[in-house]
């Protein structure tokens, strides 16, 4: 079991990090770049997303990450340099100045940029600001999480503990949304460190069996974005005897994983852009996991159902409607659906019919700030969850003049 | 050629129609229940949501259309008949009112319901309104197509001539959206009724290709209702020499049937919930017809691209992110976007890549009501075209509590 402690990325042994703002933003309280490192060379694993359209960063990661190595990872907010002529070549000009100014060969540098589409990146503000972020590079998890945020109203940042063959080791990660949020990996960035030992070939392994309960299954807006990555850094100083195969070790590893990931989900829909309400859909007795899936990802995904959480207003039959199309094999005439949250529960459903409820209790349950929709299609032994969040005026006031 | 005349569903000769409040919705300003009725027999054909949860009416009209003939349609707004315990009675007792006031066999009746799922629907009001609903049967298309709008704007009606064989025929149509507007058929429902005569068999030829290419390629806001129908009805009263085949005559009659499915398309897109523009996405360069279809569709149902349009804000990096993730065959590298409209047109975008522009003609393009965003993918012969609608406050409003 992992314990959850202080220090965000800079939790495990040998990572530091920093945030600063160097000018890509044009507000001065807003930082837009950061930076970590960790002063061993690391194992890496990424996964990115699956849009055709990908950013510049995306194509230069790859690279760098090909050998399985990487020391640092530089990212900046503010512009996603993605459609641009000279994108590949600023990229790499930024990771040099990773290698110019902190010693790690750009090589070993992760990359990655987010904000608006099409809009050259200057590279000036950021050679400008390279000697600050770097002198303050120690203990800053914050500051780092604080820099890649962009609409997100929050910093998202966690870290655990867990022991792997008797040794203590440590985990953690920042993260950012919270538009163009997607099944499929969205402009999410996620970057994870750990002092673990463990080969990047599992740690690939991790990540890309993780993702499909955590992050694929997050949506704020169906919009997958051309920048997502999620990236895992483990140096090895904790010292455990190094992960290389699936065992208990594995297994261990990636439970305190899934504790940062799901964790970071919950924070993403919570704050997906305009949101009031975080909606988790947990499925139930579905005919497989895949079934299991679908179902919660159509239901988050619906603006109906989520414009009626906005709204407290339990309107049941779009869930139903949602299950329906979702894809998912399910018989409509079993399912039942119960909305829950720290107010109590209320069951709407049952044999695909409505039941008689209150209407009251409904609407005090739908009132709080985190929403349970619970559906149990009674038709199998697998499940799922998705999380998502209300669809709200801010939504649409936040993305009707987002370059502005 | 096909070309508008007057009289909607009843253009068509031998075709009568009535819509009255009966009191099913509580507001009696709003008409409620509908009739379309035919002096003979029609030929019958249907499309019907793919939704897996079914609302009652389709599961009746599916049986009653069996043996390819109908003679009437009855509809009610306000209350979809979806999720109850006796759907499939309610709706069969509506069919058997039909033939007791109407003198039309309950099954050569064609039923639909829209409105609330899960709700009961009470049959008195129904009975009640019936004497009315058949005493004022005329030329009344107008009253038909009001008391099928839910939250609708304006009624949604044409009609137009053509020719067959040297005999001139009518086609009329009624529709409704307009939530719950989503490909693969939506709370959509569409009336058109013929004079031409036609086989069952070459209506239903004619129809399902025809919604690939027109109420598929619509979409609202995702959610695929679950009591979309479609359904013409062809009485062959225009005395042309029946269409049974493929030929010039079912070619001309496609056409007419496109021209007012088409139309309808973009008057429910434009009528969407909230929605103050219609947007429409002309895809060309395809490397095939699905992809196309795939990239329009994908574009017109982008949250951030529908935000964007509603702020008149050209971010064409939007365009390009659900171009990618649409899951159409496309090299990014060689997408060409354009915003057009009766303000002018604006190229935003060459070979994958932003090009200069005037925002303040971009924002005058996009600030007018009808916008069309064209995408050029230069990589084959193929095309389709997308109708959808901006996202706006409204939308949330209307959604976030339309039962009460």
């Amino acid at each position: 079991m992992q314990k959850e402690i202080a220090g965000g990325v800079c939790a495990p042994k040998g990572f530091k990090a920093n945030g600063i703002h160097c000018g890509i933003r044009k507000n001065k309280d807003k930082k837009d770049l950061a930076l970590i490192l960790s002063e061993a060379v690391c194992n890496v694993a990424c996964v990115y997303t699956t849009n055709l359209v990908k950013g510049a960063p995306i194509l230069v990661t790859q690279q760098h990450v090909a050998d399985g190595h990487a020391r640092a990872v530089i990212v900046n907010s503010g512009n996603a340099n993605t459609c641009n002529a000279d994108g590949v070549e600023i990229a790499e000009k930024m990771c040099a100045l990773v290698e110019q100014y902190a010693g790690v060969p750009a090589e070993d540098v992760v990359i990655a940029s987010t904000g608006v589409i099409g809009q050259p990146l200057p590279l000036e503000p950021i050679e400008r600001g390279m000697g600050a972020l770097v002198a303050g590079l120690g203990a800053n998890s914050d500051a780092a999480a604080e820099a890649i945020m962009t609409t997100d109203t929050v910093k998202k940042q966690a870290a655990v503990s867990f022991a792997l063959g008797g040794k203590e080791c440590r985990m953690g990660v920042i993260c950012k949304g919270v538009g163009m949020i997607c099944p499929n990996m969205a402009t999410m960035l996620m970057f994870l460190t750990t002092d673990a030992a463990i080969s990047s070939e599992m740690l690939q392994k991790a990540i890309s069996a993780d993702v499909q309960d955590s992050l694929n299954m997050l949506s704020v807006d169906r919009d997958t974005s051309t920048n997502d990555t999620l990236c895992i850094m483990a140096n090895g100083l904790a010292g455990n005897a190094p992960v290389t195969e699936d065992g208990e070790d594995f297994a261990a590893f990636c439970e305190a994983l899934h504790a940062l990931t799901s964790a970071m989900c919950r924070k993403l829909a919570a704050d997906g852009e305009g949101a009031t309400k975080l909606i988790e859909c947990r499925v139930q007795g579905a005919r497989s996991r895949q079934d299991a899936r679908l179902a919660a990802k159509a239901v988050i995904n619906s603006n109906l159902v989520k414009a009626a959480m906005f709204g407290a207003d339990a309107n049941w039959g779009r869930v139903l409607c949602a299950l329906g199309y979702s894809g998912a094999a399910l018989d409509p005439d079993k399912v039942e659906v119960c909305f829950c949250s720290a107010a109590g529960a209320v069951k709407v459903c049952e044999n695909g019919r409505g039941v008689p409820f209150s209407e009251e209790t409904a609407k005090a349950v739908l009132s709080e700030k985190e929403i349970v929709i619970d559906v149990l299609l009674h038709d199998g032994d697998f499940g799922a969850t998705g999380w998502g969040c209300d669809l709200t005026y801010d939504y649409v006031k936040i993305n009707g003049d987002y370059r502005t």
